[in-house]
C-alpha cells in the first residue's frame, strides 16, 4: 500500500512537470509567432523581449508571486505576501494517505505554475510590438508577473473571492489569457499606432510581417505546448477518473484548435477572398483559447463548435479593433482578450457548475482590475522613463538602437529593413 | 489490486497522450521540412494547406474516420460506417480486471490515431507543391481522411482481412507511409512537373528550396516526433515485457534514423562528390519510414542496416524519379513509397510471424486501393474545379493569388520570388 | 507487489525515454542556434555537420562506446573494451526485487546515454564553424563518440577512478560541456581565426550571424531538452524521494536558465550600452551549463545565483577569447568551458559529499586528457587529410563547395553570401 502510494506520487510529479515543460516551451512558440509577425527591422527586440520576459517571469514569480497566489490570507480579496517557496513533501506525509495527503510534489507544481505567468505575459509583447521601449516593458514585467496577475490569480486558483462566486475556468482563459490581454489593451491605449499604420483619411495599410515560416512555427509550437497548458490543469492522472479526463482535455483541445483553423481560413476566404494563413494561423490560437476555460467538459464535437466559434470571432475581431485604430500587431488583444470572453461563457454550454453570474463576474473583476493596475503602471512609466522609441528609432527600426544587432544581416539592406 | 489497476491505467494513458503529442508534433516537422524546400514565392500556401490538412484530417477521423477504421463490421473488406467515438471506460469496467478489461482510455486512443491520418495526409502536401490547387487539395483530403485511410486501416489495424493474411506492419510503414505516398503518386501522376523542372531535351533542372534551416529543422521534428508514432505503438508500457519492447522501439528507430543520415551523405558524396545535405535529410526520414513496420523485433544493429539501407535506397529512387520526370519536390514518394516498400520486407529479417506472402499481400492491396481512389477522386477533382494553378500564377507563385500574403516580404522582391 | 514491482520498473523505463527524447531534441538545438549565428554562405554545412555528428555519435556509441563507459574493466583508469550493447533484463530478475534488481530497461538507459555523447560531440562544431573541413570534422567525431568521450566518462559515471575521488557532476557539467569545450578549444588552437576575424592592428571585428530567429529557437529548443538531460540524470522517478528530486533539478534547471539570461542581458548593457541578444541567450545556456554539475541539491534561490554568475562570466569570457584571438563563432568554449568550471565549482556551495579536490581532480582530469586525446587527432587530420577549407573556399562560402547547396538561395546573392 505505501509503495502504491509512492508511485501513485511519482506518476502525478511526472505528469506535472512533463506538463510544465510542455508550457515552458510554449515561450518559444510566442517567440517564433511574433518574431515572425514584425518586420526585420525590429526583430532582434521582439526576440530579445520574448526571451526576457519569460526569464523574469520566473524569478519574480519565485520571490513573490507564488506566494501571493497560493499563500495564506485572512481576506479572500486581498492575498497574503510571502516570499520563496516552501520545501516539499515528506515521504511520512505523503504515506500518512487519505484525503488530505499531498499526491504530488509541491515543488513539480510551482514549476508548473510558473510557466503559466509567462504565458500570461508573453501576449503582451505581441501586441506592444515595433515601438515600445524595451527596458520599460521589462520593468512593467516585473510588476506584472510578481504582483498584478498573483493577485488576480488568488482570487479564483488560490481560493479567494472568484473561487467562491462560482467563476469556473479549467486553465485560465480568463485568469492567463484574457488577463495577458487586459495588460495589452491597456497599454495599446497609451502608446498609439505604429507610424504608418493608420492613415489620415483612414485607411487601414497592412504591415506584413517578415517570416511566415516563423510565424507557422510559432503557432504549431503553442498548439503543442497547450496540452501540457491544458492537459496538467486536471492536477492529477494516476486514477481511472483523471486519466479519462485528461485524456478528453487533450482530444478536445486539438480539436478546437483544428476547428479554429479551418473556420478561420473560411471566414478570410469567404471575406477577403483569399486563404490568409494569419488568419488560419489566429484561428488555432482561438480555438486554444476558447476551450481552455473548460476543455474537460464538453463532448467532442462541441469543443469542435467552441474552437470553429473562436475562429470566426477571431477574424471580426482583428477588423474591428483595426477599424478603432487599436494596433495590435500580432493580433494578441483578439485572440486572447475577445476570444478568451467567448471561452469563458462557453463553459456554460457543458459544465452544469457553472453560472452565467459567476462567469460574468470573472470576467468583469479581472478585465478591470488587470487594465486599470496596468494602465496606472504604463502611465507611471510613460511619464517617467517613457514607454515609446522616438519616431527616428522607429524608423530606422530598434534592433540595432536597443540591441546592437540585425536579424537578418545580409537579406535585408537597410534600405529595405527601414521601409 | 484496484488501485493497482487504477495507476496501470492512468500509466498506460499518460503514454499513450504523451505519444499523440509528439506525433502531432510531427505535423510541425512536415511543414517546416516542407516550406524549406519550395521556393519563397510558394511558400504561405504549403504552410497553409500543412496547417489546414491536419486542421481537415482531425475533424473528418471525428466524424467518420475512426468509426470506419475501429468500428463493427460484418465484413473483413468493407468497415461499417458510424459516426463520432464512443464513451470512455468506466471505472467498473477497469477495475472488473483479466484479459478483456480496457487498460488505458478510449479517448486517448482516439487522440493517438487521430494524429496518425494527419501524418498519412501531410506525405502528399510535399510532392504536389508549388502547383496544386489550394482548395482541391483540402477537398481532397476530407475525402483521403474521412475515408480512404479509415478503409485500409481497417483492413489490418482494424482486424480486417490484411490482418487474417498475417501482413505485419507495427506502425505502419505501408498503412501510413505507403498509403499517403500511393495518394502522392496518383496525384503528381495527373499534376504533371513544375514548369521548368524538366528541359525538352531531357534536361532535369534543380529548383533549389528556399530554406535550408527549416528543413532541417523539419527533418529534426520529425525525427523527435517518431518516437511517438513508433514508441506508442506498442500500446502499452505498464510491464516489464511492455517497458522493455518501447524502450528497444525507441533505441531502435533512433538507430535507424542515423544509419539513413550517414548513408545518404555517403551515398550521396560517392555520387555527387558533394556531401548534400537533402540526401542527409531524406536518408534521417528514410531510416526512420523503413524500421517503422518493425522497430521492436531486430537488434540494435540490425536497425542500423535496416535504416542504412533506406539512406541508399531513397538516394537511388529520387534520381530514378526525376528521370521518369515524376516530380516531386520533396522526395516525398521516394522516402514514403519506395522505402515504406523496403521496410515492409525488412520486416522479415527479425520478425518470424510475418510472411513474404502476407507482407507482399499488404503492399499490392493497399498500394492498389489508395492508389487506384485516389487517382479517380483527382480525375473527378480535375474534371470538375481543376487541381492546377494557371500557369500565370505558377509563375507569379502561389502565395500571393492563393493566400493574399508573401511569406518573406522584406527578402526577396518579386523579381527573385517570381524566377 | 509483482505487479508493483512492473509498473515501477515500467515507470522508471518511460521517464528515461521522455529524459531521452528531450535530449535527443537537443541536437535540434545546437544545429539552430550554430546555423543561426554564422553566415549565411556556411550554413549547410553547419546543418550537415550538426546532423551528421549526432548520426555518427549514436552509431558509434552503440558499436563501442557504451561498453567502455559502462563495461567491466580491471583498472580504475583503463577501461575494458567490448562491443554493442547487451541484452534487456528478464522479468524474472526484475521480479526477484531486492537492492540490486534492475529497476529500469538497460536498453533505456542506452537510449539516454546515447543522446548523450552527440551533445559533447555538438559543441564543438560551433566552435570550427565558418572554416573546418567536413570530413575531417566527420573522423574526429567517430573518435570522440566512441573512444574519448566514453573512456573519461567511465572514470566518474562507469566507476572508474575519479568516482572514487569524490569527484561530484550529476549531469554532466564536467564529463559532458567541459569535455567537448576542451576538444573544441584543441581545434580551434589549431585552426585559427577566421579569415578577417582579427585585423593587424589588434582589431576584432564582429561577424554577425545570419539569423537571430534560428539562434533564439535554437536556444528555446535546449533549454527544453535540458529538462531531460538533468532531469532525467536523477535516473529513478518511481518513489517519493527521487519524484521530489526530479521535480527539483527541473524547477532549478529552469531558474538557472533565467536568471543566466537575466545576468548576460544586463551585463551587456552594462558593458556595451545595449541589450544584445546573442549575450542572453549565451547567458541562458551559462545558466544551464552552470546549475547541471548538482541541479538536485541547492535551493531555488541558490540556483538562481549559480545560474546568474554564469550569466556574467560567459559575456567576460567571450570578450577575453577574442582578446586572446581564439576566434570561437557561437562561444561554445566559454559557455560549456569556462562556465562548465564554474559550475562544478558552484556543487561544493549546496553538496557536502564534494570536496575541492574531488571537483579539481575531475576538472584537470577531464580537462587534460580529452585535450590533449583531442589535439592529437587533430594534429594527425591536419597532417594528412587537412583541417582547414582553403582560403578561397573560405572566401566564397563553404556551402557550394562542400555540399553543393545554398542555405538561402534567392535572399543572399553571391556579393552578400561571400563577403
Amino acid at each position: 500500500m505505501e509503495q502504491l502510494l509512492e508511485i501513485s506520487y511519482a506518476l502525478d510529479t511526472f505528469y506535472f512537470l512533463m506538463s510544465g515543460m510542455l508550457v515552458m516551451w510554449m515561450a518559444a512558440g510566442f517567440t517564433m509567432l511574433e518574431s515572425g509577425l514584425v518586420r526585420s527591422k525590429n526583430t532582434v527586440e521582439i526576440l530579445t523581449k520574448n526571451i526576457g520576459l519569460y526569464s523574469i517571469a520566473c524569478i519574480m514569480y519565485l520571490l513573490v508571486g507564488y506566494n501571493i497566489m497560493y499563500g495564506d490570507s485572512n481576506s479572500s480579496i486581498i492575498p497574503g505576501i510571502g516570499f520563496l517557496v516552501g520545501g516539499d513533501n515528506s515521504v511520512a506525509d505523503v504515506l500518512a494517505g487519505g484525503e488530505d495527503a499531498p499526491y504530488y510534489s509541491n515543488i513539480a507544481d510551482f514549476f508548473f505554475q510558473v510557466v503559466f505567468v509567462a504565458t500570461a505575459m508573453s501576449i503582451i509583447s505581441g501586441a506592444v510590438a515595433e515601438r515600445m521601449k524595451l527596458w520599460s516593458f521589462f520593468i512593467f514585467a516585473i510588476v506584472l508577473t510578481g504582483f498584478i496577475y498573483p493577485i488576480q490569480g488568488y482570487w479564483s486558483w488560490g481560493g479567494g473571492f472568484l473561487d467562491g462566486l462560482g467563476y469556473s475556468d479549467y486553465a485560465g482563459s480568463g485568469i492567463v489569457h484574457m488577463a495577458g490581454a487586459s495588460a495589452a489593451l491597456a497599454a495599446v491605449l497609451l502608446l498609439g499606432a505604429r507610424k504608418g499604420k493608420y492613415g489620415p483619411d483612414g485607411q487601414i495599410n497592412p504591415i506584413p510581417g517578415a517570416n511566415m515560416p516563423l510565424a507557422t512555427l510559432g503557432t504549431f509550437i503553442l498548439w503543442m505546448g497547450w496540452f501540457g497548458f491544458n492537459g496538467g490543469s486536471e492536477l492529477k492522472v494516476s486514477d481511472v477518473e483523471s486519466a479519462n479526463t485528461v485524456a478528453m482535455v487533450f482530444a478536445n483541445t486539438n480539436l478546437a484548435a483544428a476547428a479554429g483553423v479551418v473556420a478561420g481560413l473560411i471566414t478570410a476566404q469567404l471575406m477577403f477572398g483569399k486563404a490568409d494563413l494569419t488568419m488560419g494561423l489566429n484561428g488555432a490560437l482561438a480555438g486554444l483559447v476558447a476551450i481552455t476555460a473548460g476543455p474537460d467538459s464538453p463532448s467532442m464535437i462541441l469543443a469542435v463548435f467552441i474552437g470553429a466559434v473562436g475562429g470566426v470571432i477571431v477574424v471580426f475581431s482583428i477588423v474591428a479593433l483595426d477599424k478603432l485604430r487599436i494596433d495590435d500587431p500580432v493580433g494578441a488583444i483578439s485572440v486572447h482578450g475577445v476570444v478568451g470572453i467567448w471561452g469563458l461563457l462557453a463553459v456554460l454550454m457543458s459544465n452544469d457548475e457553472a453560472t452565467f453570474f459567476g462567469q460574468l463576474a470573472g470576467i468583469v473583476c479581472i478585465f478591470g482590475f488587470v487594465f486599470i493596475a496596468s494602465l496606472l503602471l504604463w502611465m507611471i512609466l510613460k511619464l517617467t522613463i517613457g514607454i515609446r522609441v522616438s519616431e527616428e528609432m522607429e524608423y530606422q527600426g530598434m534592433d540595432l538602437a536597443e540591441c546592437g544587432l540585425e536579424a537578418y544581416p545580409e537579406f535585408s539592406g537597410s534600405r529595405l529593413s527601414s521601409k
